[in-house]
């Protein structure tokens, strides 16, 4: 949602203001000068990221680009300390009963392995090395917006140094000049436009998807450790729940450890 | 307070030269521009890091952008060293009745921890966690005016070559001409400006508040294991001494280990 | 491929924009702009990265540069967990037969190491130096084109700068004028078309093919271990699964570890 | 010294080509576009860090910024191995008398600590936190210069954009153009020159000093333990003068150990 | 030898794509444009890095400057192993004769210390430190390039724009506009090129250098302490190859560990 509205809301205050001072779309549309940047930028994305680079790229817009990372801590936590009391309680193959109605794929993994009774060394190395490609494979997915972000003003320079050109070299026609100048300007502003208003904010987006998915991920790695070795589900709670930020915490957890006043 | 007074000073600086110069305050104020400006760098603020960037902003800029970071290592460690004696003389316990008369949340729930018979390693993982914690959502808050800070002055110099687009396109009325570059360019003033003059400064000014916060923590948490490890408190104050640079020491306390001349 | 495609289609729908805006292929043509950007930036990389850069640099393009990196990981996985079997049916020997078939040198390598029966951290030492070194190799090939990215907008400019110079020390033909300003620009136009269009893109695929080299690399080096320790082979298979995208992995593998949802 | 002959040396040659040109002192003063850089820089100095950040910055100047930092390693070299070898012949008690006789502070403190007996761990703590300190606080005081030199061009542009805006919306005075123009550019000037001709060398003059000073405490904290364990004051020799670049190495200290051809 | 080639070669190459192009030599050289440049920028290097900048600077260019760096790991391979060959049969002590035949110091003082009967931790630590300081002293070679870099382009353009104040002031002789406007280019032309054509290589050939004495350190690090600890020579020889790409192993060494189709 935030990705949607802050884009959409972006490029409408831009037309907002350039209608106020006297301009007109039509005076903003340029098909050569859109061919130019928009497709020779895509075509060196290609080049950088592979062909599969577009269709990629709009998946990500479709999916986490529409919706804002959900914050699934806390809820995570609890079914974590439940997991915890009932193996303490009944043993680790009481869980296998509750496996099935987790909806978090890795949780269920993690679990999983852990009512299996693979020794903690491996469980750790599998979630953590699940963790680090996940990661790694986001980070990729925030590098075709970066690149993107990174091409787009250049080409759009380049773009508008070409078009400049060949204007210089008819200077002859000066009552052509100002229209020719201005739609080589308009390349410019294309290139600028989409790396500013749209790759930039996008990669920022999904790095905050990113963090939520991490910051979700290594509670369950250290949960599902603290389950397998039988910590006291207590302890277990103040552990995980020095991962949250005050504000996000259950009522009755933890009081904040800052100063009220601070209020950073 | 020295945010406050350093980017007001600024701005009435700035518009003391141009007043100098002979430009007057009317002719900087353009409402198209400051629309397509401000309005989308906040759109695209929004979209980096979420729907309540602005909100969150205003906050962080009345609370620890009005006030500068407190220095409260001495007193934090005059408070360790005294609990560290109380305990060798009287047990961990003893320290009960003081934790309600401590300020900080973070110092308390250390102590607390410590007198409830949490284990070392545990405690010293909440503490860490929580420390960590803090400084990643310190860092976050950090990010928004550094986001702010780089897609300002672009949007600024895209908002210009729009402008600058539609001015050339009617090159026809030279009369109008000088006015209208004029007010193109008042884009990139609000964009450099809202850069430098505001975005980068709070950034910078909030990072202090982080580091102070940081050295007061790491301090706490060396503390507390200390007096929970039963150390001489003797030792523990040359030990959090040497945390503080010389200037701040309490008198009496190790002299500047630094060649006095060199005034670094 | 991509490359190839990514960078020909940018150059194709740069020049159809051109000349949708009346300008033509002959105008951008300059062999003096041609000596002093291309030659001078050459030059600038042979002093960078060696005398053997420009024959290193077209071997690169014609090699990993015509081809996308292979997805290598899950025949290599394949391989690993047959051999695994192997191993701990009839021995380590057994795998010497099978050495010669398999393909992949380093897998090769590595297999021939524990069949040899080198001493475990001595087969790790070798094969994690190896895969140093390739890593090491590949980022100095990167550095090849990430040099000319750097160094050829700024020698277009200086190009650019130079032909101004003389331009402007004879105002006094101004008919001339325009063609000459509009050649000057040609020499950015190389420099920043050479550098986004070329250099940029190149670096960024090479890096693809290193990345796939290094992830397939270290899936052989926890494999190669795992059969020289007798692991069990479904365990070897659960780990080295988890190096794998979930997309990627064979159909009855883990399920992804993901929120299907959000698709990122 | 440097700092002082080249920061005067860069704006003494700047101003003898200017004058060579035919530029005039007088044409480069003007109070507003002073007031507005230099005097908003420091505005948003003081808002990144701290309201003091003048008179550091002046006392910083005045003290490290007026000499060069001394190369003391040879002589703390020789102070430690005298003192391993009395302490290896009369214990490390006898190394009281000589305590008051040092002028390193940091060297003083870190041998009062040995012959006080504290423990080993507990010295090396209290060394490098000492150092580390050390580190920061220079680190802090050159971010004060980096700050300056980040701001001060972008504010001159700033400035300038500003006097720009002033001028286009009187382009009906053509006579006074070209001088408001020129005095607009002036803004630019001050904010590049304070940059690159003062804050930035500054910075690395600075860092010169940060690095001087660690280079010696390392062998402090290095030459102070192995003085309590009770090395052999030859090994200890030889440790140290590895750290020593061999140009400064004592004659008959190690020879070079690089090819001498290679004069790198 | 490629640093001068190249630098040279891209001199040539801008000369003659200038000449080409009707700009004459006479007509690029401007003695108050170069003291401004080329002066300023040496005088902030110097306050960046002490008053023995440009003699250290010539020295560099001199020395490292003209050669490229030696590959000599092959032959240092050669020398390791067949020490530990004689090691193994006659015992450390009879390598003291062949100490004298070596022409790497490194490797000799390497030699002489195991000879010597030194600890092999404090082997290890006095070479690896050596190598540390001998990377330090490099890179700080490098930075005075790289300062060079970074100063000179921004110094241009400051004694550029300080050339453009001085003839917008005197708008009203326009007959000798142009040739002043060109003279104020040449500062930005001697900026630009300085750091793109001599200061940026210079860092990155440094560089070069940089990196082939470390391969070659870690090489002797390696092998001495194998040596010493009387490792078997034939897997030193397996271990030391691995650090060499498969292109210079000698023949009848480990086979190229890459598909050979990659050529990467």
């Amino acid at each position: 949602m935030s990705a949607l509205v802050g884009i959409i809301g972006a490029c409408v205050l831009i037309l907002v203001g350039m209608i106020m001072k006297g301009g007109s779309i039509g005076g903003i549309i340029s098909p050569p000068a859109f061919i130019m940047v928009i497709g020779a930028t895509l075509g060196v994305m290609m080049a950088s990221s592979g062909l599969d680079t577009v269709p990629k790229m709009i998946k990500l817009c479709l999916g986490p680009g529409m919706k804002d990372p959900a914050e699934r801590r806390a809820e995570t936590i609890a079914i974590l300390v439940e997991f915890a009391e009932k193996a303490r309680r009944e043993g680790l193959l009481a869980l296998e009963a509750d496996i099935e109605r987790l909806d978090d794929p890795y949780l269920k993994k993690g679990v999983r392995l852990v009512v299996d009774g693979t020794e903690p060394e491996l469980v750790q190395d599998i979630l953590e090395t699940e963790l680090e490609q996940t990661e790694g494979r986001h980070r990729k997915n925030q590098e075709i917006f970066k690149n993107g972000a990174a091409f787009a003003p250049t080409i759009g320079i380049l773009a508008t140094v070409l078009s400049l050109v060949s204007v210089l070299q008819h200077l002859d026609q000066p009552d052509t000049l100002g229209p020719k100048i201005s739609a080589a300007f308009l390349a410019t502003f294309y290139g600028v436009m989409a790396a500013n208003i749209f790759f930039y904010p996008m990669a920022n987006h999904l790095k905050r998807h990113t963090e939520s998915e991490v910051a979700t991920k290594t509670l369950v790695i250290e949960g599902v450790l603290s389950i397998q070795s039988g910590d006291n589900p207590r302890v277990l709670a103040d552990k995980l729940w020095s991962f949250v930020p005050p504000a996000l915490r259950a009522p009755g957890e933890a009081a904040p450890a800052e100063p009220v006043g601070a209020g950073v």
